[in-house]
């Protein structure tokens, strides 16, 4: 077996086995297959595509190759959230109190973040004490008391993934939706809940461009997790504009309070009701329906929120101490009109700037920085009327970079449907 | 401009621009493309093909990516040979003196080998004496005063194509017969013939496997060619077995000296006759047929065996002092019968093994060492009849490593036809 023998089957279309497979990932980890190789196998697994028989093989070889996390200790049916990345994204924050609210156990392990803002873990952070790496022991003991907690990734999860995405990343190879699925699926499998609830954003901005694409990943993940008997549900939801209205590390902690306190914008509030019922009904073996009636109940007699507070205090977090930047700039609409269409990518690169987020690995976050955004797609605005906050200062961002963003069209728009099909 | 675009482009089957190709090429060569973005784009390139123009346009940027030789001080129209490789091949030993004898001009650089056997240099430095670095003045003045000289390419011909050959040849991407194109065009374009015939090899242990994409390699290469003003001709032959019976460095030019002396086997005198007769006919303006006849009337009169001893004299070269390994070991075969096929490629191992060739680029050649194929493809042998002799010792190589590379059987086998056509 050699390298360019299994490069050369992939480039000839046909189907690589196990062990193939398994010296693939094995000597790419130890050095022996270059990444000048590995990218070009990649590169013709991404136009050659990959069966269902072999994704499966390769998720089950990238799980070995690193540590499997044993949630056997905590108590119930242990589930797990997962979303493939959007804009102002701050479900993590509301669903795991909200969820636990309703005596689901949240064992959670999150990154950093790399791009337009930081990860959870960075969000996290954004409140001052809080601790994000908890030993074992403390991290099952808190998740069995207060019902959840969010850590960040110590140990060694995946690493086949982990090289594997860095070089997908700078060698033009991250569409592909096999590659996709034994990313995501070897990570959660390895991470140890017993289901798994997926949040697949679909749109301009996102890695599945339409409903079709984001409905084959869903399926070959469902597929993946059950040949590891893990219950696997995808919500497909729309990514054409951010998610709510905060964008930024401290501003989106903000946020998820409001929506725990029953505030907060609808978008985000649909798509946490939908997202932690089903979380919820997979664990309790309930109705969504009857789920979704308990979430609403414990956000209203504000349980949700009291057990964010729970949770943020178990990890030390000061919740009064929130990191939120003090000069804000107002952006204003140039004219009357409905917002058309937002370029979330866009915004998101401005969060960026702003230092919302890191280009490179050792980039440092401004945790207050960031965007509030007034107004979302079908809205109207008249001229002047504020169009968007900027919280930090705006010396490396052009203002009509941000004002670009927004198309205003003179003709009524309809608001997109947030949640596009739930797939199980 | 960015490389994740570029490569995202030839991933959705785009066609790159001019400006983007050199873009490539140019950061590849100052590092600031690695090699592992440029073996995901070259397998992106092997698998969604380039188009006509495209190819033109790569060829001319490696074209420029060095150094142009100028032929212009020589007299006449200056032909250039090349052959896309095969075991056994001997031909430019050949060609050179023998066309040289009918007044053509042959100025050739050419290069040293890895694989089976040693390049033409190699070869011709198993010739005590030979002198393959001579000055740029000396080069011509040779070629003006005695017909031809062969030096090895020391000037900075094409080193895009050097990088990228270097890389194709370890990561899978070498069969595109855009690539292949491109590769041999911008080294001949660069070495400043006026025609160029070109022996495209056919068949199995060749880069081309079959007649139909040596066709289009071909028409591909002709046209490039004449973009350039340079007239192509494509002779496609078949690589099933080795040419001619000498396989190794001194031995080739044992049997070239056969062949130029009107012995030598009748393969290897079909393919020179017609390589030589259609090099002539472009050079010197008449037909392919009467140049066929002056060549055979050269080698009646060892006119082409006196020029081929005033070439090697000419760089000093001692013709009395060939290195021939003494020790030689007889192979029999096991069995009466016809040779039904012969493991060409194999056996080019085999020879590479007994150390007639380089694995790695600083290896040092035996020049002695080789092999000497008593039968061919459709012919007979009786059990205990030498099938092959070893010139050298076969320490590290199994008897039947090597008798296993011929296929012999009970029924009659026709000889394959060796000019499978003629391209123009």
């Amino acid at each position: 077996m050699n390298i360019i023998e299994i490069i050369t089957k992939k480039k000839n279309k046909e189907e690589l086995k196990y062990e193939e497979l398994k010296f693939v990932i094995d000597n790419y980890l130890n050095g022996n297959i270059k990444d000048y190789q590995m990218s070009s196998l990649l590169m013709a697994i991404v136009l050659n595509g990959m069966t269902e028989e072999e994704t499966i093989n390769l998720t089950d070889i990238m799980i070995n190759s690193g540590d499997l996390i044993d949630l056997s200790s905590i108590d119930g049916v242990v589930v797990d959230k997962h979303s493939t990345g959007g804009v102002g994204d701050k479900t993590t924050l509301i669903l795991a109190p909200l969820v636990a609210s309703a005596g689901v156990r949240i064992a959670k392990m999150s990154g950093r973040g790399l791009g337009h803002t930081g990860g959870t873990i960075d969000k996290l952070e954004s409140i001052k004490g809080f601790r994000v790496n908890l030993s074992n022991d403390e991290f099952i003991k808190q998740v069995n008391e207060v019902g959840c907690a969010v850590i960040s990734q110590t140990q060694n999860i995946v690493p086949a993934d982990k090289k594997l995405y860095a070089l997908r990343d700078v060698t033009g190879t991250t569409e592909s939706i096999p590659l996709i699925a034994s990313s995501i699926m070897s990570k959660k499998i390895a991470s140890g809940a017993d289901a798994i609830v997926i949040d697949v954003k679909v749109g301009n901005g996102a890695l599945m461009k339409d409903k079709e694409s984001a409905t084959s990943l869903a399926n070959l993940m469902i597929k993946i997790g059950k040949y590891y008997n893990k219950k696997v549900v995808c919500v497909l939801t729309n990514m054409e504009e951010p998610l709510g209205h905060y964008i930024g590390n401290g501003l989106e902690v903000k946020e998820a309070m409001d929506v725990l306190n029953g505030e907060g914008p609808k978008d985000l509030k649909e798509i946490i009701l939908t997202l932690g019922s089903i979380m919820v009904s997979l664990s309790k073996n309930i109705s969504i329906d009857e789920a979704k009636q308990i979430l609403i109940e414990n956000i209203r007699t504000k349980k949700a929120l009291n057990k964010f507070y729970e949770f943020i205090e178990a990890q030390g977090g000061d919740i009064n101490n929130i990191d939120i930047e003090k000069n804000i700039i107002s952006i204003k609409s140039s004219k009357d009109g409905f917002i058309k269409r937002i370029d979330t990518f866009k915004l998101g690169e401005i969060a960026r700037k702003l230092g919302a987020g890191r280009l490179n690995k050792d980039d440092e976050i401004l945790y207050g920085v960031g965007l509030v955004v007034n107004k979302k797609v079908g809205e109207f605005l008249f001229e002047n009327e504020e169009l968007l906050k900027v919280y930090g200062n705006t010396n490396n961002i052009e203002i009509s970079e941000i004002t670009e963003c927004f198309e205003i069209v003179s003709d009524k728009q309809e608001k997109p449907k947030l949640i596009i099909d739930i797939i199980m």
